[in-house]
Formats: C-alpha cells, structure tokens, sequence
C-alpha cells in the first residue's frame, strides 16, 4: 500500500466529507432549493475572509480572480503598483500589462518581503496610483509580506490595496476588515480544503465604489456584474453548483475546529517542518517564512529533483521544486489545508529517506526528533 | 418519496458514475500520474467534438469559453458579424461590446434560425470581417440554427465562423471538422453529463493562425497561452483536476453508448415531449426546433410560472420558463444528458398533472399516450 498524501501549495488535500459533498446531486442555480445553499456558501466565505464586505465566487482558477480584481478596478492607461518578488508577485505586472494598465512594478530580492517602506515611498512618488498590487503569501518562495502593516499606509491614500492571498488564506492570519484590506483574491484549492475551480474576492465599500466607477474592460470577470448578482443571492453566469455545496461542508470543518485554531495548526506543522529540515541540513530560503508552504535549500550535492521524485514514486508523498531561476535549487513543502501535525512527522521521515537514498551525510532520526521536540513544545502551549 | 430529476438545459444530472469519479482523490495538476488522465480528457473531447483539432478546456461557465474566444481571435476595433435570436446569441454581441470590437449585430426573430443566406449577405457587405458568431442551439428559444451551410459559407471568406455549442455540443450532431466549424465552444453541464464548472474549445487550423497573430486584450483566457500548454499536456493555470477525472469517466459512458447513438436518443426524447405536450395543447415556439430544449407556448389561460413550480415543488421535476420578453409565455423542457426514453413518459404525465391543477381541459392520458407512440415508432427504428 502506498498512501497519497499532497505536501503541495495547492491543489491539496480534501477531506472525505467534503468529497462526498462533491458527488452531491446537481441542484440547478436558479431554481429555490439553490437559494440557502447559496446563501451559506456567502456567509461562510465571509467567516474564513474575517470580512462583513461581500465575497464573490468566480468559476476560475486563482489567476483569474487576479484577473477579476485588475480589470474591474482598472482601465487601460490608469496607474498602479506592484510589489514582485516571485512568480506569483509578478503575475499582477503581467495581467496589468496585458490590459494595457500602467503598472509600475516594483522588484524585491526573491526570498525577501516587499516592506511598507517601499510601499509608502512608491505611493509618495505616484500619487496618482490607483491600485496596490502585493502577494500575502509569495508561493514560489515561501515568503510571507507585512499586510497589515502595509494595509495602513494605502489606506491613507486614495488608493485601493489588493491582495494576492490565493495560497494563504485560511492558512495565515489575515484579518480582511480589522487591517482594511480592500480587496482579497483566494482560490478553492489551499487551505479551503476544496478541488481546483474557485477563486474568490472580497470588496471592501472603498474598492466597491471604484469599480462601480470604472470604465473598465472586462466581462465574464466584471466584479460589478457579480456584486451586483450577489446582491440578489446568485451569480451572473451559471454557478458550479457541485464545488458550492462541497464549500459549505469544507467550511463546516473550519467552523469547528475555528480559523484561529487552524491558523495556529498551520504555525505549527510549518515550524515542524522547519525545525525537521534544518536537523538535515536543509536551510531555510526565505528571510520572511510563512506558514502557508516552507522553502528550503537544498544541501551541497543533494540533487532536488531527485528529492521530490522519491518522495513521490517510492513514499507517496507530493512536494514540489523551485520554480523559474529557483529550479533544481529548493524544495518546497507545504502542510496546507487538511494537514496535521502527526502527518508532517510521516513527512519528515520521508525526506530523511529521500535524502539517505542519495549518500547525504546525515544522523538517521534526527530530522523526526527535531519536528516532534518542535510539536511538544507547539501542543503544549 | 421525491426523487429530483433536472429537465433543464444545463445544468443537467450527472450519473452517479461521474459523481464518483468527481469525489476521487485530489491528483496535483503538474505531478506525473496527472499526465495520463489530462491525455486521456484531451482525446475524450477530441471524440466529442468530431475533431482532430486541439480542444482547451477552460476553468468557466461556457459564457468564460465564449470569451476565450472574442478576445484570443479578435482586438479592439477590429471587426465581426453576429447573429443573435435569444439571450445566448446576444451574449456574443455584448462580450464583443465589452471589449471594443466592431461587431455588427443582426438580429433574428426569436423563435427562428439565421439562415446561411443572411450570413452569405453580411459577409459579402463586410469582407473586413474577421470573425463570425453563430449560436448552434439557442437555449433561450429551443432553435436549432444550420451550422453546416452557415460553415460551407464561412469557409470561403478569410472569417472564422465561432459556434456556441454551449448546450447542443453531444446532443445535436455537429461534425467540427467535416463541417468545417473553427471554433466550437461548450460547458460541462449539458450533453457532458458534468456539473458546471468548465467550458471546452476547439480550435482549428485557421483560427489557430488568428489566434497567434492577434493583437488582442486577454490573459486568463489566452487560447494563445492554453494552445501552447497543450501542446506540453498542461494547462496555464492550475486545472480543475477533480472535474478532469470526472470528464473521464462521463466520456467513457458517451464512448460506450455512442455519439451517434446519443444524438439520437436526444432526438427519440425530444420528439416524444413535443408530441405529449402538442396532444396537451401546448405548442411548439420555435420555428427550427432543436433537440436539446423543447420551448412549448401555453395554452391561454394556463399560468407558465405555475406549471414549473407545480411540476418542481410537487413532482421534483425542474423545467425552466421562458427568459426576458418569453417570460411567463413559454416553458423549457429538456432532455438533455443523462435522461432517458422513460423519464420522458414520467416527465409527461407530471406536465399532465400539472396542468390539470390548473383546470386546463384536456384528456387525462393523453400527453403521456402521444408520448408513449412518438417513442414506439422511433424506438423500432
């Protein structure tokens, strides 16, 4: 037997009940059975954004609610700002380019955060900037930004801020309302322990006034459109029913175990994982580390590819490498969404064998033993 | 006892076979073992759309297909001719609209077809046209529209004719590449016998060369970009995995019935409701009426709203009613996907039943008697 287990920064693991859920009937979305189901759906959203602004779902991927969020705020030649420091940070450039946007992209060192120096000095120089673009969790490599921090310095402007959380949220602190972020862009297939096919973005009144002024280009992704549809408790286009009904059972289980536990939960398997690593001789690449999915450089003469491969194919488990300028240089694990601290010890000893299979000189052991001093110490508090 | 059976025009029942599959373990979309079922799904389509050409498929509604490929063939001020007779025909327009194409308009009297004529006319006056849109079954009016003339017409001018399939694509015979057709789009929750949640395109030879030359406005929608991963077996962005596995088994199922097959067991059942409802006196709206939904008048005196909520509330059958100025005029029945001769004959007698609870006069028996021969004849075919 050789159990799956995905250590992957989405898609990730989903939980039997909301499998089931999945297979559910089809109910038809404009017919009023569709209704509550609906409605539950909106509210929950709102429980795991920590958000009373509307949330609306899009049938996309994550990139598409970027999409979303870009061309309902803005239009071709209107100015913006984006902070880059990964593939995922330099999505916003890359869409606000191809709507003709006038972004100005700001690039931080891949590993660091951008700071809310550089933010407050950025808008100081373009006062005229109509949109923050910045990355809450920077997938690529591992790096977690300042938002609330940064959350106050635009809301001292004009400006709307706008965050990538598609990979954090639910996983990392991000308090929507408290720190007045005014856009939040999320995918189903993190720590929302759902299937790939959603994205969702929040819309504070600052960001909902700006779009209901825009003269934007867009159409399926039109944010006005859907806010507007949610108003009325439904969606402009057809809704994916099956993923809406398997969202209300997924956020059942957040409910119970409730977002500051499972905040807390992901801390923990995160600095496990950590503390495991660095035992073996793996070190840390981020200078700002999330919870959300841990990088880590790979030792001298340890070949990543090979580590990722006999994860997989011998021991069931899927992590994933660096990307872009980062391949073949670290590895990437995340315990994110249905992940427990007793599955990352699973996982440790795991690497520990990956990393023995390629003649790396290390203490058999000692990368379990380092995760489990770090989860006694973690679950005692 | 009330069991639930969708007689709509998408979404549609899912066999629980599929419903299965969707509730499979999450597989990650770049992993290996992913790669064999991603090219099992791009033959599956390939089979479904009577194609060779690459078929994308699109994390959407079929309206998020239907602007994959507005803005991947056509840039702003650039011109295209559309033809609209319902609300899914002028969806093309407004999309066109929404992204600054020069579209020309032509409207069709709702419950009739364009004709190849009209095409050919426009066409001639507008040689500059690069582009084509054309509904194949409008769901709004149940018309069927010509696609293989409107090709033959189309494929002599430099225009790519774009057909929304969305509801038709597995339930009418549309032969992609016999006929000619450059790009067929549809969605998952129809023929397809899948919940909503994607949209499918193929794209042909000439479009593909529009497609890499255009100059156009898009990002998550490139069928520039999504053309390119399929020719590496992935997607741009993070693909719906567990829907992917979920197609797969639906194409088994339509692979063991047989397209051929399926196309005329849609006819047996639409035949079958238009004769019960016309022995009920109701009567066909369309002109050109399709085999993927049966849009019937009501007889004077008989509320349409009525009919729908007796039929869902009291017999869990959902029908649709009509849409903007057909609203409360007509009702839509369709027999679309994963329904079968018999559920038809069930289907009747509950319309019966329903209208007879409106004091309607008309024999007892008489819709499902209609129904029962217009099934026996066609059956010993």
């Amino acid at each position: 037997m050789l159990k799956h287990t995905l250590f992957t920064p989405g898609p990730t693991n989903v939980p039997p009940e909301v499998l089931q859920a999945l297979g559910s009937p089809i109910v038809h979305h404009r017919a009023p059975d569709f209704e509550p189901i609906f409605q539950q759906a909106r509210e929950g959203l709102q429980y795991v954004f920590r958000t009373q602004n509307p949330v609306v779902p899009l049938t996309s991927s994550g990139s598409g609610g970027m999409e979303a969020a870009v061309t309902s705020l803005l239009a071709c030649g209107e100015k913006a700002l984006s902070f880059e420091g990964g593939k995922f940070g330099e999505r916003w450039g890359d869409i606000c380019k191809a709507y003709g946007i006038n972004v100005i992209t700001h690039s931080v060192e891949w590993g660091t955060a951008a700071t809310p120096e550089m933010v407050e000095k950025a808008l100081k120089e373009n006062p005229d900037a109509k949109a923050v673009f910045c990355t809450h969790c920077e997938t690529s490599t591992g790096v977690l930004t300042d938002v609330e921090a940064i959350a106050k310095i635009v809301a001292k402007t004009d400006a709307v801020l706008v965050i990538d959380a598609v990979s954090s949220l639910g996983a990392e602190p991000l308090e929507t309302d408290e720190w007045g972020v005014d856009v939040v862009v999320t995918g189903s297939q993190k720590a929302l322990m759902l299937p790939p096919g959603m994205a969702f973005v929040s819309v504070s009144p600052k960001a909902e006034k700006m779009i209901n002024q825009a003269k934007s280009t867009c159409f399926y992704f039109s944010l006005k459109a859907a806010l507007k549809a949610l108003a009325k408790n439904t969606t402009p286009w057809t809704g994916p029913v099956s993923m809406i009904v398997a969202l209300n059972a997924a956020v059942d289980l957040l409910k119970k175990e409730g977002i500051e536990n499972i905040w807390a939960r992901h801390q923990r398997c995160a600095e496990a994982i950590r503390k495991g690593s660095e035992a073996l001789g793996l070190s840390l690449f981020s200078k700002s580390p999330s919870n959300v999915v841990v990088a880590l450089t790979v030792p001298a003469g340890v070949d990543a590819g090979k580590i990722t491969k006999t994860m997989r194919d011998a021991f069931g488990m899927t992590i994933t490498g660096g990307q872009e300028q980062l391949k073949g240089k670290i590895i990437r694990i995340a315990a994110l969404g249905f992940v427990e601290e007793f599955d990352v010890l699973a996982l440790i000893g795991a690497l520990e064998l990956s990393l023995i299979r390629q003649d790396h000189k290390c203490e058999l052991g000692a990368g379990v033993a380092a995760a489990l001093k770090s989860l006694n110490t973690s679950l005692s508090k």
